[in-house]
Order: structure tokens, then sequence, then C-alpha cells
């Protein structure tokens, strides 16, 4: 099949790939996608995720869980954040919610011209990367990173789909090259390797170690988040 | 001394960088600013990079050699591209140069706002490296990439000036970190890993092998061109 993979390091970046027939990935490591993907898993039925606060409040009384981050930290007079522990099934199990963060709703909205455009994270690796490899468009995987800056824990993610599908795609960018390297490098302490990174320092002053080890571990999701009509849902298979 | 040492992976990025205060090392590795820096060893005078083919065009009379480059070809009806082979002392010694190319003009219309423009590359690396050592303003290591995505080989470049200054430098962004640990995976051997980059295939159907190899030499240049109103001139210690 001549299928192309790519990685986008930015959001910022997304206009210089041709995203139009593709699949693309949207990955916000700490913490949006790893949340999305957890509360899917724990029954959540819809997540409509906004660019801003005030979209968000403007659901308020309308049968919606709301969702607020910014800077990593919950809004003030919302329900929760980003964190996955506000997503687990007791409170989100059969719940609509609409969700804004810092970096990944960012990068939904700007893959707006995609095919399809799924979530991923480390939670739902394995799920992600065999549904894509019954697929036959090309793919880029869309770091949030921060604030449009590159991130390493997001490139590590695509790293390390890119390390899984590589022998089913014909070609690879620069950049899908680099994140495989520093995936291999980082693989066997992704934990350890990230505490180098400035936004890991960043969390770590906002006390969520938990939530960060929990964002780290593998395969414990099933679900793909997918956008339909501007919401997102579970896709099913 | 509390100073920052960025890289940014594209020049689709640098808004998000705050250049204004800073100095901005323009790094386009195949080709440009290796040739930039070969060309005012070889006693260029002065070169000024222009944004198009026809700006470049309207210099042609005036007493200039014209250099225009796109996709990584001379445009018909210029004395020359990027070629580093172009910028010998037969060539250039004494004289004044007008210069477009793909990604390394555009990244340096792209760092206006800093306050100083300097020109990197393996070839003068450690100059480089030497002279900002002796500075107290923060460093943007600027990827000139290909096209706005980012590559390997001017990453690498960001990577070992990093790896040589972290230690004067009290932050560092991702970019950085994943930029030092490409570079230190490569360093033993940059052509071989650059074989596996997109880019790399891209020139070897140019059929410009010399000009890769030389490019990756490091040290056999030792001026640090600068921008000074509008023009790359060689920087005097």
């Amino acid at each position: 099949m001549d299928r192309h993979i790519e990685v986008c390091l930015s959001p910022a970046l997304i206009p210089h790939y041709n995203v139009e027939g593709s699949i693309v990935i949207v990955v916000d490591i700490f913490r949006a996608t790893s949340s999305i993907c957890y509360g899917f898993e724990n029954g959540a039925l819809e997540i409509i995720p906004v660019a801003t606060v005030e979209e968000c409040k403007s659901y308020e009384g309308k049968g919606y869980l709301l969702a607020a981050e910014r800077n990593g930290e919950v809004v003030e007079g919302f329900n929760f954040g980003n964190s996955p522990y506000s997503y687990t099934k007791e409170k989100v199990d059969g719940k609509k919610i609409v969700l804004t963060t810092t970096n990944g709703t960012h990068a939904i909205n700007e893959s707006k011209k995609a095919n399809t455009i799924v979530i991923g994270s480390f939670l739902n690796l394995n799920s992600i990367c065999n549904w894509l490899e019954t697929k036959t468009e090309n793919v880029v995987l869309l770091c949030s990173g921060w604030k449009n800056k590159f991130n390493l824990e997001d490139t590590l993610f695509a790293g390390a789909v890119v390390h899984q599908l590589k022998d089913k795609f014909t070609h690879h960018c620069d950049a899908s090259i680099a994140a495989e390297d520093l995936y291999l490098k980082a693989k066997n302490n992704l934990r350890e390797y990230l505490f180098k990174s400035s936004h890991s320092q960043r969390l770590k002053e906002l006390n969520i170690e938990d939530d960060i080890q929990f964002c780290l571990k593998q395969n414990i999701c099933h679900v793909i988040p997918v956008m339909k009509n501007g919401k997102l849902v579970s896709m099913t298979i």
C-alpha cells in the first residue's frame, strides 16, 4: 500500500501538511488526549472540544459536564479540567462533556480539513496502531505541543506509533524519523526521560505527578475516540 | 548568567518565540548557510539575502553576483545557486552577492525582530559557540527546515550547539533536548545518519553528494556572518 506516515510537531505547522483525505491523530499526552481516551473507556457518551472558556461556559445548564483547563489548572467555576482522574466511571459513565484545554482542543480545531480525526495517547496506543494498519489513507500524527512549541511527550508517542507502523507505510518524513529515534532512546523508562523536559518541570510545579504516571501507562484503554459532526464519540469498529 | 537557549524547528514557528533582544542563529545546512559561511571565509564582501527570484534579478548589472536556488537547483539565468563549490576564493573574493534560496533566506526574513542575526553551519560551529559563550543575550537556533517542515540536518546542527553550550545556559526547551539527543546519536557519522532522512534522498536525486559531504565538515571556517542593515557581512570580533 502506498501510504505515508508523517509527524507534525506543532499545531502551527498543520497548514504545511496536506491533511485533506488523511487521517489525523491528535496527541496531547499531558493530559487532554489521555483523559479523553480514559473518559470514553469509562462510558462517556460524547466529548465536545471547544476553543474558548466562554464557549465551554455557554453549555451550562444544558446537561453537560463542563471541563476547562488553562495553563495546566482547572478554570475557576468548572466541574473539572483535564486530569484523567476526573474521567473515572463514577464521574463520566453515560455523560456528555464539553472540554476546552490549552493545547489539545486547539490541535483538534486546526485539523478540521482531515478526512478523519481520532484521538491518540499511550493509553490506547495499540488500538490506534491496529486500526491504522487496516486503513488505506495517509496518516498525520499531530503533536499538540505547548502553546505551539515542540514538546517531548507528544513526540515520544508519535515515535511509538511510527515504530509500530513504519514497515506498513512507504514514506516517512524527517520528523517521524526523529520521533522514532527519541522514542527508542526513551522507551525503557519514559518517565525518567521526561524528567529533563521543560513541560515535565512545569507539570511538577502543578503537583500532578500521579497524572503524569497515569498518562504514561500503555494500552489500558481500547477505545478510539473519533470526531463526528464536531463531537468526539467512541468509534464503533 | 541567566540566559536561555532554545531551538525553533521551523521558520513557521518563529512567531511563537520571543526573539526581540535575542541572538538568532539561522541554520540551513544543505546548503544556504554552509555556502554563506564558506563565501565569507573566501573573501566575499557582503551577501544580501532576498525573498524572491525577481528581487534577486533586480540587482542585475549593478555589480553583484546573483545566486538563486529553488527546490535545490540553480534558477535558469543566474550565476549560481547555493552549492558551496560556487563560493570558492576564485569566484567570490572581493565580491558582493545577492542570494535567494528556498528555505534559508525565508528563515532570515522571519527573524527580523531579533537583536542580532548570525549564520551558523557545521563549517563554523566552534566559532559560533565560542562567540555565544561571550554573550549575555538569550539564543534561538532557527532551523530553516524544508518548506516550513522539520528537517534532520538543521536539527543535528542545533543539537551540536546545544551540546557545546548547555552548561553555560540556565534553561533549555524541549526542542533543544531533542536536538541534542539526536545529535549525540548521529555524531559519529552524520552522513550515515542522514541517509535515512527524506531531504537527503531529495538531495541525492539532485546529484550533489559532494556538496553534502562538504557541508558536514566541521570548523573549516572561522567567520561569523552577521546581518547589518539588511546585508550579511563578516563579523569583526
